[in-house]
């Protein structure tokens, strides 16, 4: 059972996404979010420091849950090309099941706030997902290039073609989003 | 000759631009801005109705500007493969020497603001290039997908390669920039 504490830390993030995602990150204030999850300022205060403590805390939370949707059903012993494409699907699942969270963690990753993120914690959590491309440039299955790179054609064109500004006429259904790993795939494989 | 009213119009884009990526949206007035750029806030409100009118503005600037960029150079002559890899390093070359205008507008595109903007003006410009993927299309070049799956592997790679937050150990020379453009190739080439 999860006690009460719990659910209104869970209540202050969700409200801080939603009003950020509405009004801006200029226009959300600790008292909004407050009133908004239904808190009083001081129980706000006794979770977080101010308002960047927020903030922060809410795009590690969300980071979390993304590697945690990207990580489900992994199994490492099936064939690397199996492995990225149960990764590439997961990915598109959790952003259109989420929007509101990929909202929030592309707005927070382009602002000032990220420069307050040690992100090295969190890449950590990430390397199952490295290892596997070890595995693939080291069987001459994926291309010998820098990791920046491979995740440019893995994990970036995700971060376009779940964006509804920016696909507004793409219909994301399994068939576009298998096309679009077999782009993903051609891309890296050797 | 340019006309003394352009020169202050550029200096409040860059005094914008400044302020929102050291300070970001919510901490950037219309008063600092006109500070910055040195002009009162009165010469600045003949210019731009409000801060929302000021931020579009400087927005759709840097677009045309980024347009004028791709398309340098642009010879329709040349074989396709030959103009998207232009068109890739012209990119590449405006990230790195603007810096300030790929992080604004990443900034930009991701907040409520970009909701302001009618994008449909701009896409226009986009057109030659456009007109080359389809090209590449008929003459079974490029495969025959819908085109923001081919803009979401040969434009979004670029967005999280240029951007050192992203890609903190890469080495963005020649031989990665292009090695990187063969990624592209290879994912959208029939």
């Amino acid at each position: 059972m999860r006690i009460k504490d719990e659910y209104k830390q869970d209540a202050i993030i969700e409200a801080t996404i939603k009003l950020v995602n509405e009004i801006g990150f200029a226009a959300t204030s600790v008292s909004k979010i407050a009133k908004e999850a239904n808190v009083s300022p001081a129980t706000l205060y006794v979770y977080y420091k101010n308002k960047e403590d927020l903030l922060v805390s809410t795009y590690i939370n969300i980071k979390r849950n993304i590697v945690k949707a990207l990580l489900q059903d992994f199994d490492n012993t099936l064939p690397v090309r199996d492995i990225m494409r149960k990764i590439w699907f997961n990915m598109f699942a959790f952003n259109l099941k989420n929007p509101q969270y990929f909202h929030f963690k592309e707005q927070f990753a382009n602002s000032p706030f990220a420069d307050l993120v040690n992100d090295e914690e969190l890449e950590k959590e990430f390397q199952p997902i490295m290892n596997v491309i070890k595995r693939g440039i080291e069987q001459k299955i994926i291309k010998d290039v820098d990791f920046d790179i491979i995740a440019a054609f893995t994990f970036y064109p995700i971060v376009s073609l779940s964006n509804p500004k920016i696909c507004r006429n793409l219909t994301l259904d399994d068939e576009t989003i298998e096309q679009a790993f077999s782009l993903a795939w051609d891309a890296i494989k050797f």
